[in-house]
């Protein structure tokens, strides 16, 4: 069956050309024929020139998002070609070798619409769009074929999938996953809470940054805030620190910090508040309690556009407040996992910070996602997650 | 004795106020007093308040440095107190195990105007300033209490020392220095030729992004381009690559570098050529040489601001073609060690070389200096290798 044919305004093919997947709303100059929310459709610029196959949902502000750049059946053996592309990325670059990782980071796998993260033996699938939601029994079919996976959960809970019309209940797609599942990160053991955990349960694109703690840990008093299960101070504990204190607003994941904690045999090292962390770093500093190491890994502060003026007054003063009651000399690791604040924004607030704390900054690292979370050049949406380890004297 | 009063002109104060430590020619008001090109300065805002202490050279253009912010003298103690600064930050961050490292870098150690490198038991001063390089005694006293050090050679033959008004001659500063060091690095040995080599003899600021090929070195065919010593092909030898293939214009560098590779039993696996990069990448093409992993580790093509737009096309040309003899699905580790490029301007003119050459690039890692070239914020000079490692397909 022929597909439907969108058409991009004059213009607007540039940005496809250059990588861009995505085809916003302005974009369009028309859908030619029979079409239902979700379709495939072939995507042609103004002239008429194939530019590629998608999917389209018309309600979304991002209309379509591209599949292939080719003259292709969207079949069994598309996605099979797609995924198995998706893990040989990961095979060459050592990820495979992981106990847990992102298998899958939609667009910047050449998938749009769908992360698929691996935890031990079980499968997280999230499909954000109408269009990817379509395969998703393909998609399951393929990963069953790849992997001796145990199960495949399905986690619908994000507010992305009303936008486009579908569903927000999570559900099994194969075999069986347990309430828990136990993973081991950079030798430290997590208990990922797949059902009930914010996203896919644990925050794998921290990974490679949580070993930036190596070294500047050992016998260290460490601050962890927004420590949600404990990744950083759990893996800080595991470099030697002397002692960890996580703070998060969420008592389900402090919950799941004392028992990572537990885990790991590190309840003599680690304590955890469930506390505002903002409030919580305004009463350490008249309390005269300083650490050697603060690590501030918040959840995005903007998620939009619009948000970016109040996010960088909330980034400023965290990190002010942290770089106030860093031992001279100590350490800050720094985190924004805002797509729409900038190295450049980030940075000069960061900086903004040191001046009214009266302190200098040097940089020790400079990082990014882990590279299962990999940023498509000419998709600059691919890149959020911005890490800095800063020396505070 | 009282120092000399250096006046800052209106306005200039700020950026000293926010951490920079240089005071250009157009940023003079006036020096009061009898003064000799390299002296000690107090350095004193339009009003005569106090911003700190330097050293001056008229005839540069970066007239002054400053050495402390602080009313201190600049004694013994002092340089005791910024050189134990300095190796207790790599104590802090690990680098102080390592076998070879940089031990002090300049601005970024608050010590303007000198590097300071270790390799095994021998150090490698540089001084870059006429008022640095009157402290060379006190440094070398320190230096020696601080470390069971052996030698310590005088480095000199940096241009920007004739600016100054200083010899370019190397010369022995304490103990004794062979004609070759052979240090470790990430498990490979290398030799250092601390007289004749090119800067301090290697180039430590690569020593982490060295690591970045683990893993896709292995059973890889790799094109070491401006390869020097050897540095990125024998890490990738380390690593298990099936071939290396090291290109460098000087001929001393490719000699040292056939040499590593005997030390470290890789004869079978590295060879080496001496050509221009640019030649050489231009034949392998139509050759129908291919690659699974490239290296362009050039050297600075932007030495200053109006070298940039031909830099740019040096930068452009290289990775054209390195991309376009990438095997489908490998890798390019490209860097840029230019000041004067940012990172905008680098990424820019990748993702240009890669739209010409009709590649896709996906991000694995974006990295910067090793931490023992720290970056101090507020100093952008501080901040100049630039590190990418993409996929490209």
């Amino acid at each position: 069956m022929a597909l439907n044919s969108l058409y991009v305004k004059k213009g607007f093919e540039q940005s496809i050309h250059e990588g861009h997947p995505w085809i916003y709303k302005n974009a369009i100059n028309r859908i030619r024929g029979d079409f239902t929310p979700g379709d495939l459709v072939e995507i042609k610029d103004w002239r008429g020139k194939f530019l590629g196959i998608g999917y389209a949902n018309p309600s979304s502000y991002i209309v379509a998002r591209i599949l292939t750049r080719k003259q292709e059946r969207i079949d069994e053996r598309f996605w099979r070609k797609r995924l198995k592309s998706a893990l040989n990325f990961r095979c060459k670059t050592g990820i495979a070798e992981l106990d847990a990782y992102r298998m899958v980071f939609s667009e910047a796998d050449f998938l749009p619409g769908v992360i698929i993260d691996k935890f031990g033996d079980y499968i997280v699938l999230q499909t954000l769009t109408l269009g990817m939601d379509r395969f998703k029994e393909i998609i399951v079919r393929v990963l069953t074929d790849l992997f001796p996976v145990k199960g495949i959960y399905h986690k619908n809970d994000v507010p992305v999938r009303a936008i486009e019309g579908l569903s927000q209940e999570d559900c099994l797609l194969f075999g069986e996953v347990p309430d828990e599942v136990i993973i081991e990160e950079n030798g430290v053991k997590f208990c990922v809470n797949i059902a009930g955990g914010q996203k896919t349960g644990h925050f794998l694109d921290q990974r490679r940054n949580r070993v930036l703690l190596k070294d500047i840990s050992k016998g260290a008093d460490v601050l962890d805030a927004f420590c949600y299960t404990g990744g950083f101070g759990l893996n800080a504990a595991r470099f030697g620190a002397k002692t960890v204190f996580g703070v998060d607003v969420s008592e389900d994941a402090v919950a799941t910090a004392r028992r990572n904690a537990g885990l790991n045999g590190f309840d003599a090292v680690c304590r955890y508040d469930v506390a505002n962390v903002f409030d919580r770093l305004r009463e350490l500093e008249p309390k005269g309690q300083r650490y050697d190491v603060i690590v501030l890994d918040p959840p995005a502060f903007a998620k939009n556009k619009k948000a970016v003026e109040g996010a960088l007054r909330g980034y400023k003063e965290i990190n002010l407040r942290a770089m106030k009651i860093i031992k001279e000399g100590g350490f800050l690791l720094t985190c924004s996992c805002s797509h729409h604040i900038s190295w450049d924004l980030f940075e000069g607030v960061i900086f903004e910070a040191a001046k009214d704390a009266g302190k200098t900054l040097r940089v020790v690292a400079r990082e990014g996602q882990s590279p299962d979370h990999p940023v498509l050049m000419g998709f600059d949406e691919s890149l959020y997650l911005k890490c800095l380890l800063l020396e505070v004297s």
